[in-house]
């Protein structure tokens, strides 16, 4: 059959591999383009109800869990609270969507990016910021009494962002880690050692794919802002061409159909 | 009356100071030497049940409850951690007592002196190792399946064991930092970010010291190796100096009495 085979960044074939078989007990072969092997399939793999749409469901296989889990749930996000959500790519997007089923009182998202922030505003950020005036004197006046936010869930994976996260928190907050890093960052234990501050990280397990499927049923979870193009598998290469250049082509999440 | 006076630093003087007086309707006027005006008295004392010794009454003003409140509790230490608490000095050896509320597998505790980590085994530590002995991997080797501690306890406040402290959890373990630090950290997010690790940091607010005194009275909190010094309020300037050379005293905490 026909696969897009990925060998690393910027490195990738299109063309003929082996059809996948059932090689262990706990084995799917499922139908993706053609179809796929998919290993632990018992505790991976879900019945999609009748009426979500597959455009949707796709969004629960990492993105919004990740977003959840990891920022939203790691960090407690809770009724009233103030959250600050530094980047606003898909997943500081699906962490203002998830955020939301908690019903802060106010989401406030940083980006560099105008064409991000608007579609955070579009996902339901209050207040948006550029990295430029996302000063902590500027998010704290946004706060309930001026002291920072309850939770600041930084979704880049960058120093300089995380270093912001807990320069936004209150006393007592929570800085969620969910960005992916891969240079260390500076902790300054000595504003932050007396604040009672909890910094987390973490890894999605996907344990709340069910849920998130549940709401979707429910008409409680509009993730359709997500997607911003949709092409098919014959144009899977074009396709990953717009979701590099995204800066040009304001790509949030690239959809790929079966044609 | 007289009364030993803090202005600093290694700087104090003993001498006349005026009578304490109660101001707001929240104060007392408390015999400690001669009398001491307490403010919010109503929230900060607590009667002594009479089985209760001065000595030990002593250490649940601050070194108890700092320990439990912000290592053990924050650390949320359960039965069957691992538990790595690295500084022990007073805070550190409270922390080892107050972990040991908990019923944790294993207690191990790292310090440079061994004056320390001798009164650390007393305590209650089941493994004890200097801080050159005291490797990642050592530490690592002591826990249940080698992946590291449960919960590592910062009782130092210094860069270092703070970042020791973050190398010994395992992934899902907790960093309590106790320790009151005057400089940054190096934050390790690029191991770190992966591995569903909190940080947690804290001002001790003494909700705990009721239910310490109940422990207390009921026989369940063996403090009296922590005193390890007593003088008689006429001998302050001494044991100030006594605890001012704990490294050449051994002293952990010095008790203070009426004569």
């Amino acid at each position: 059959m026909k696969a897009l085979t990925y060998h690393g960044p910027c490195r990738r074939t299109w063309g003929e591999v082996p059809d996948p078989v059932v090689r262990d007990p706990e084995d799917a072969v499922v139908r993706v383009g053609e179809s796929v092997r998919t290993p632990f399939a018992d505790t991976s793999l879900y019945k999609l109800p009748e009426d979500v749409r597959n455009e949707d469901a796709l969004l629960l296989a990492d993105i919004l869990p990740t977003a959840y889990e990891v920022g939203v749930r790691k960090g407690r996000v809770g009724p009233g609270d103030t959250v600050a959500i530094v980047g606003a790519g898909p997943i500081g997007l699906a962490a203002i969507l998830t955020a939301r089923l908690y019903t802060p009182s106010r989401v406030i998202a940083v980006d560099l990016a105008q064409s991000r922030l608007d579609a955070a505003k579009r996902l339901g950020a209050d207040a948006v910021l550029t990295a430029a005036e996302a000063t902590p004197e500027a998010v704290r006046a946004l706060s309930r009494d001026g002291l920072g936010v309850d939770v600041a869930i930084e979704a880049v994976g960058v120093p300089e962002t995380f270093e912001l996260c807990t320069r936004l928190v209150r006393p007592g907050g929570r800085v969620a880690n969910v960005g992916v890093h891969g240079k260390p960052a500076v902790l300054h234990l000595e504003d932050l050692w007396n604040r009672d501050v909890t910094v987390t990280t973490g890894l999605v397990d996907t344990h709340s794919t069910p849920m998130l499927l549940d709401l979707l049923v429910a008409g409680r979870l509009d993730v359709a802002a997500l997607v911003t193009h949709r092409f098919g598998l014959d144009e899977m290469q074009e396709a990953y061409d717009v979701f590099a250049a995204a800066a040009d082509t304001g790509a949030l999440k690239v959809a790929l159909f079966r044609t």
